[in-house]
């Protein structure tokens, strides 16, 4: 295994946190397993981290992931082998599975992705069927994949309760579409499963529920292992109403940053940390790293100039920034290679399966590495799940060991926050006109 | 990943069959997964298998496996995975364990064997204590593994209805002891689950009950895929009251070896097959390769001199032999670097996690390859569960597809033989004098 080069720049407090998650292994596995008895996992879930080297955080928590063509091949078993729990509690008694797709369909990383994806899904004995939501789709289409083949297209069809692809009825629908333009019809009140479900989609979700739910876990967790829960949790706050380009809600995002600065600079001075706080202004509901600023003093809000104000006004599918997520920033103090990276780790069901650093050459360790430019190092994967005592906290092992239970502690709170919102996403959809919910 | 050198000799009739296997691969695993629905799936198991080309077998199925230090140290994390999923129905809610292993601590081997089984428990999270049935262990005592570090023995403790390790209360008592001197009174009634049950022992087991059910299992699977059971499964019969130092019932076995034989030769007419039949005759209750041989001819059962006598006349713990499997033997056309080998495929729960070759230098293609001067080769296991049909049937991931699935169906039959063996087994123990059962 190649084994990326690892540097952490500060040995301080991060050292002695990973030293109590490996000492406190059988509490925190035993503590997640009974997380586990009375909520449903999402069927998987990408988590971005962040390590400070003082603190090692959670920033983005995907429940549609998209680079399952980052992990390392040599680890697809161990991907195949928690789909198979994943798809026992889907389609226990079936094996047809209709896999969703975003809608581009040129992007040569995401259709190599969804080759990945599928190919896993069809070692656990599936029959997959790509049914596509692009109204242009509407014979079955074979596209190439640079280097992997080729994925036939088709389009997603429904009869009655349920939806089909050519006849093919699936016992569960995956969707690997964030449903950031809304719930398509085709899918609305379908019988079959459908993973993750509809108010997972960017529609609903929203970071703050995300964060809000993280909060409370990552408390309860750091109670149980009596640690201080900022090591493992940012701070955050938001605000509504805004409107970057209308210049309208600022005093609250200014008033929130300099709230956060404060605290942070505080909790520096309590662990003698030198580097400069800095904050996170992102959209709520946005993807893709799309709609994200880093700033060090309220006054940037102000100062936006009309080209950053378009940029945070629109996210995905040009959906307009209304609420927004001001975030204490972390530093990534790892590098692969001199660039900057930091950590993704991949689940399924609730088992790591893998992970990748982000890396990008031209940003910096304060700065918002899912951007235009980044590429991906695979995860020397025969760790995550071999931490050792005997070696030092930042030996690799160690380290996976840590990444795997904080993006294991960002599931369980996905979990609670898909609980969470479920209600009032299904009682907007019973009030829907009855004509769009029949089309 | 370091491939082994596979050779196999005959190209017709297997190739057809792996060829089949890996087309209804959906069909195969769908069945699978039904097959967990309403069995218990023993925590662990391995399978010895032969592949003679135009047969591939299971011919014997252990369900106290003694080799996990074989398996390629790179898929440790596949075992942990499917051990969690093992772990989370025996102790959903605690996070303790006592493994009680073999007697024999002099074993390198079989040290190295429980330092890798407890290593992978231990990465589940669980605590892991070694509860030793040793009269000798009457206190801690290190145990040093070649190697490997040490490992702590510690006597087994019996308060009330509880089995303890100097206080340490597990939730569960794994057994790495295959109980072939019987239940220790220790493990008597106990409140705490056993894994495997304590009728999966040898006390209890036959390998006549466990080809019963897999000749059930095998006639299923073959039928939905539509060709000859014969091609996975081989025949057999037993002979009971045996007495092979007093030459008693020796008839019987002669009757069988001529019967089977002449099956077998007649198969292989049908598929073309100029191989000479052997039959094996092995101790019914038998273990550790112990009072097993391999017969062309009926008259070399009557012609045994005393030393042979004498070998199959006992097994383990001296038990002695009187009931006996006769079944058709498998070639084992596989070399390792031109010795004769065997795979054996390891699963925990219902995964299979890894595998390694039984090679034998001094052993020829119709012999018993478990004997002294055995060893080992990992198989290359980043490919059990990636057959690809793009690539040739005989190719390793295809090959090792196939090897997955057979030794799956011999899993299916141990979780019927366990359901089918329990009743009598619970009979027998509650009829068991009540001062023995209080001991």
């Amino acid at each position: 295994m190649n084994v990326p080069h690892l540097l952490t720049a500060l040995k301080g407090p991060m050292l002695d946190l990973e030293r109590r998650l490996l000492e406190a292994q059988p509490t925190i596995e035993h503590w997640l397993r009974s997380q586990w008895q009375d909520r449903t996992v999402p069927f998987y879930c990408s988590v971005d981290l962040r390590n400070a080297g003082f603190k090692l955080a959670p920033v983005d928590t995907n429940l549609f992931p998209g680079g399952f063509n980052n992990l390392a091949p040599e680890f697809t078993p161990l991907a195949v082998q928690a789909a198979m729990t994943a798809i026992d509690k889907a389609c226990p008694d079936a094996r047809g599975i209709v896999l969703v797709p975003e809608n581009h369909t040129r992007n040569t990383f995401y259709l190599q992705n969804l080759a990945a994806l599928a190919h896993i899904l069809r070692q656990v004995g599936m029959n997959v069927r790509i049914g596509s939501l692009l109204p242009e789709i509407t014979a079955p289409t074979q596209i190439e994949v640079p280097g992997n083949g080729s994925l036939v297209f088709e389009p997603i069809q429904r009869k009655g309760n349920r939806v089909l692809v050519d006849g093919f009825d699936p016992c569960a629908v995956l969707l690997n579409n964030d449903l950031s333009a809304g719930v398509p019809d085709v899918l609305r009140g379908i019988e079959q499963a459908i993973l993750p479900p509809l108010h997972a989609g960017w529609h609903v979700r929203r970071k703050s529920n995300h964060f809000a739910a993280y909060d409370r876990v990552a408390k309860e967790f750091a109670e149980l292992l009596g640690f201080d829960p900022w090591l493992l949790d940012p701070f955050f706050e938001t605000c509504g109403k805004i409107d970057f380009r209308g210049r309208q809600g600022e005093e609250c995002l200014e008033g929130y940053v300099e709230e956060i600065l404060t605290d942070v600079r505080a909790k520096y001075k309590e662990y003698g940390i030198q580097e400069e706080p800095f904050v996170i202004v992102k959209a709520d509901a946005g993807t893709y790293g799309m709609g994200i600023m880093s700033v060090k003093d309220p006054s940037e809000i102000r100062d936006l100039n009309r080209r950053q104000r378009n940029k945070m006004a629109v996210v995905k599918e040009g959906l307009e920034v209304h609420d927004v997520l001001v975030q204490e920033g972390v530093h990534t103090f790892e590098t692969v290679d001199d660039a900057v990276a930091e950590p993704v780790v991949y689940m399924l069901d609730r088992f790591v399966v893998g992970g990748f650093y982000r890396v990008h050459t031209e940003r910096g360790k304060d700065q918002n590495l899912n951007a235009p430019g980044m590429h991906f190092v695979p995860l020397a994967f025969a760790s995550p799940c071999l931490p050792d005592l005997a070696g030092a906290p930042d030996c690799p092992p160690n380290r996976f060991y840590a990444y795997g239970v904080v993006a294991r502690l960002a599931l369980v709170a996905a979990a609670i926050e898909l609980e969470e919102t479920e209600a009032a996403f299904e009682a907007a959809e019973a009030a829907r006109p009855v004509q769009a919910a029949r089309a």
